[in-house]
C-alpha cells in the first residue's frame, strides 16, 4: 500500500481535511509501517530497564543511588506510576535488571540481565567495556525476540537509573551539535547550585574523553547498562517491524544512538511526550518529530509511553472505523457533495 | 478535606516532586471538587448538541449548512470521530437536536430538544428570543438532571453546527477584551479570501449590534441553540458538582458565558485540548488554564474531551493507587530516607 493511498483513506474520513491534527500524522506513520488498510495494535508491551551509574557517585543527581533498587522494588510491587498507567491501558510490563546494585529475588515480571552492579564512573574512565556493550545488546535482543513471539507489534521503553540524565546528556552532546550545557537539565529536580555542579562534572567529563564519533564507542563510554540495553531493544524491535514508543530524554538518547546504527528505525518511532528536561525539546526538533503529550512530565519509567498509548489507539481507531464522506453521505467541500 | 491534604497525598507519591506535571494539577483539581482521598470518575458521559445557524447563510463557513444534519446522521449511525473515541474510552454518548434544519426519526441516543430549525441570521437580527433562550436552558437542565440520576460525575460537551465558530467569535469578543479580528479563525478550513469575508461579516455584525454587556443578552444575540443548550447544560452539571470536560473553541465560549453567570463553575472545568482555532489560545490564557492536549485538533463534536479522558483517568489512578514513599520504602529527598 502506497503512502498516497493511506493518506487518501485519512482525507476522506468525515471531518475537515487535517482536522484531527497530530492523530492524522500518527495514523499515517502507522500506515506506512503496517502498509494495510486496517491497522492493528497487538499486545502492547513496555519494558523498563534499570541500572546503576558510576557517575552517581559524583553527586549529579538529587537522589542517592539507593533509589534505583528501591524503585525497582516499587515496580515489582505494582506501586509505581508506570504500573498504574500500564494496568489502566492494558499494556504488558517487563522490568529488566540491566545492572542494579542489588540482588533481587525472582519475580514473574523481572528479567535478570545484570551485566554488573553498576557502570564505572565516566568522569574518570569508560563506563563499560565493549564486551559488556555486546552483552547488553545480546540480552535485550533475547527479551524483545521473546516478546515478538506473543505477536506484540507495539513496544515502549522506560528506564530507572539514578544518574542517567547525565549519561543521556553526554550521548546527545556527542551525537548532535548541541553544546554540552544545553544538553544538561535538572533531572529529578536539582536546584541551581546542584545543576551547576552537574554542568561542571560533565564539562570535566567532556575534557577527559575528548573527541569521539563512533556511536557504539560513545555508548560504551557514557551509557548506563539500561541505556545500552534499551538501544539494543529498539534495534531488535525495528527488526520485527514493531512500532516503537519513545518516552522522554533518556529513551530519546537511546534512539539517537540506534538511529546512527540504523537510520530507518525512526520511521517506526512514535515520540510520546516532550519531557520537561532541557535538551529534549532540542532532540525532538533534531528528529523533526512532534510529541503526542506536552504535559511537563519528568519521571521516566516509560510513563510518557503508557499515557500516550490511548491516543495512539485513537489514531488507529479513527483510521479503521470512522465513516468516509461517501459511506456517510456527507457533503465534502474538497470533492463536492457526494450524497 | 483541605487543599493542603490533597496536595500532600500527591507530593508523597513515589516520584520527584511535580514530576507528573499537568497530571498532578488535574488530580488536585478533581480532589478539590470531590474532597476525598479516593477519587472517582463515574459513568462518563458526552453530549453533542447540534443546531443550525442563520449566519451560515452569509457564507462564513467552508461547508454548506446541510452538513449539520448530515453529520447528525453520521453520529446516529456511529460513524463520526466522536463515536469512535467514545466507544474506545467507554464514554456514554447522547446526541441532542437543539435546532437542526431537519426532522429526524427516533434513535435511542437522540434527544429531540429542537427549539426551531435554525437561529435567525445575527448579521441582521437577534439570533433567538429570550423565550427561546429559556427554552434552551430548560431542555438542557432536564437532560443533565436525567444523566445525573445514573451517577455520572464527569461530563463533556461537544457541538455540531455549521457557522458556530462565528457565534463563538462574537461571544468571546463581547465577554472578553479581545479585539474581534483576533477572535475569528478559519473554522473548518477557510482559505484567506473566505476568512476575510468572515471577518467582514462579523465586523458588520459588531456594528449592527453595538455595545452589549449582559451575558444572557449576548447569548441570545449570537448564540446558536446548541451553544445556548451547552451553556445551560454546563450550569446544571455544576449544580450536580460534576467534573466538566471542556472541548475546543465553541465549548470554551459556552463556559465563558456560564462563568459570567456562575464564576465558581471554572473550579469544575477541565480544559481538554487547545484548538487550532485562533482565539482559543487566548481564551485558555484568559481562564489561566493549561489544556491537556495540544495536538492541533479542530473538529469539535467533543472529540478533545473523549481523547483526553484517559489522561484524566490516569490522574485519578495515580492519585488513588500509586505507592507513597513511606509505603514503598523509597528514599525521599524532601523528607529524608524513610525506609
Amino acid at each position: 500500500m502506497q503512502k498516497e493511498e493511506i493518506q487518501s483513506i485519512i482525507d476522506l474520513k468525515t471531518k475537515p481535511l487535517g482536522a484531527l491534527g497530530l492523530l492524522e500524522k500518527i495514523a499515517l506513520k502507522i500506515g506506512l509501517v503496517q502498509r494495510r488498510n486496517h491497522l492493528e495494535l497487538i499486545q502492547p508491551h513496555l519494558i523498563v530497564f534499570a541500572g546503576d551509574h558510576g557517575i552517581a557517585q559524583s553527586g549529579v543527581s538529587a537522589y542517592p543511588a539507593e533509589v534505583t533498587p528501591q524503585m525497582v522494588f516499587n515496580f515489582l510491587n505494582n506501586g509505581a506510576a508506570i504500573n498504574i498507567f500500564c494496568n489502566q491501558n492494558e499494556i504488558d510490563l517487563t522490568i529488566v535488571d540491566a545492572g542494579v546494585n542489588y540482588d533481587f529475588d525472582d519475580y514473574s515480571i523481572l528479567k535478570n540481565c545484570k551485566v554488573e552492579k553498576s557502570t564505572k564512573n565516566f568522569l574518570h574512565e569508560t563506563a563499560m567495556t565493549t564486551t559488556q556493550l555486546n552483552q547488553c545488546f545480546d540480552y535485550s535482543k533475547k527479551i524483545v525476540d521473546e516478546i515478538a513471539q506473543n505477536g506484540t507489534n507495539i513496544i515502549g521503553f522506560g528506564e530507572m537509573g539514578i544518574g542517567n540524565t547525565s549519561s543521556a546528556s553526554m550521548i546527545v552532546h556527542y551525537l548532535t551539535d548541541l553544546p554540552l550545557a544545553q544538553c544538561i537539565g535538572r533531572g529529578t529536580g536539582l536546584n541551581d547550585e546542584q545543576l551547576q555542579n552537574k554542568v561542571d562534572i560533565l564539562t570535566q567529563t567532556r575534557n577527559r574523553h575528548g573527541e569521539l564519533t563512533d556511536p557504539k564507542q560513545i555508548l560504551t563510554t557514557f551509557g548506563g547498562f539500561e541505556v545500552a540495553q534499551m538501544t539494543g531493544a529498539m534495534l531488535t524491535a525495528y527488526e520485527h517491524n514493531m512500532l516503537i514508543m519513545i518516552d522522554g530524554y533518556i529513551a530519546s538518547a537511546a534512539i539517537l544512538v540506534a538511529s546512527k546504527l540504523e537510520p530507518e528505525i525512526l520511521k517506526n518511532a512514535i515520540f510520546c511526550h516532550q519531557s520537561d528536561e532541557s535538551g529534549h525539546q532540542y532532540l525532538l526538533n533534531y528528529f523533526n518529530e512532534e510529541p503526542i503529550l506536552k504535559i511537563n512530565l519528568r519521571l521516566g519509567e516509560g510513563t510518557g509511553c503508557a499515557l500516550a498509548y490511548p491516543i495512539i489507539k485513537s489514531a488507529v481507531n479513527f483510521f479503521n472505523d470512522m465513516a468516509s464522506f461517501k459511506s456517510a453521505g456527507v457533503s465534502n467541500k474538497e470533492t463536492g457533495v457526494e450524497c
